[in-house]
């Protein structure tokens, strides 16, 4: 088990572009997901996550904020498609890159289908107070806004959100 | 991912007690349990087990019946007993006993706690209609009986049954 502290961020502007030393394809679905999370019928969203060749099994505490607790699992990629195309009530796909900023990777994940238009930053850090390099192209930050959860994106999708739930884009980190 | 082919009975005597060949206590709980599939908030149960001192997560599809496709993945034991603790509602106690009968093996799950007095023989075949050996000790057939599954017995266990529900037991294979 690992806690997993993460901090979640807009993209201000698109510099970050120029900086992405390389990016991968996610495909992720959840065995457990916002439905249940919300009733209150589960503690943990349970993801099936594709990357390439590579595939996992994911755990993570459902509780909001920046350190959760998480466990995680390779798995054989057949086995995570026939989880996805069966088991998952829809499919998030997106581009992840990969940019260094002095030393810290910012993971910037760029959502395509009904999410297409979110762009995330995310950074993981060893304490929920570390420090860590804010670059002029890191916006606001969404840690404890549930909506941009991935597993809320699957039944909320970004396409569908109102003018108000938008309203915090593009402001200053 | 392997299609699980599985018949489950009820034991009509104690007369397999004598053929145990070994036991195991097994603790098991549900990251996503019953209530959260007959909601229909999700389509797989999600099992965490510890045996001894190995540990699996399982997911399993949550139609009803002998063969459901499943997946299972060896995991570290403390984070086991780490889901176990925090993210289950719940952990099912049972001791399962291996016994061979010409070469078929029956594991015989003898439940604790809630579920104390129930008994049930499972075998895994090859293929739903296959041939498999009928000792006398074996009782009703309780495949398709929703009730019998482990993820129900969290929420609804044998303690509570009515009298109806237990009115199979007994009755001959």
């Amino acid at each position: 088990m690992a806690i997993e502290i993460e901090r979640k961020f807009l993209l201000a502007n698109d510099d970050w572009r120029v900086a992405v030393e390389r990016s991968e394809s996610i495909a992720q679905g959840y065995l457990v997901g916002a439905q249940a999370l919300r009733a209150g019928l589960a503690h943990a969203s349970v993801r099936v996550r594709l990357a390439g060749e590579r595939a996992w099994l994911n755990v993570k505490a459902a509780t909001a904020g920046i350190a959760r607790a998480e466990f995680e699992y390779p798995i054989p990629v057949d086995e995570a498609k026939a989880m996805l195309a069966t088991l998952c009530d829809g499919v998030l796909e997106k581009t992840r890159h990969y940019v260094r900023v002095d030393g810290t990777v910012f993971e910037i994940d760029e959502f395509a289908g009904e999410n297409a238009g979110l762009v995330v930053a995310e950074i993981e850090l060893a304490a929920v107070d570390a420090a860590f390099p804010r670059p002029s192209w890191l916006g606001s930050e969404v840690s404890t806004q549930v909506r941009y959860y991935n597993v809320n994106l699957i039944a909320h999708p970004y396409r569908q959100w109102s003018p108000g739930e938008r309203v915090a884009e593009g402001a200053a980190c």
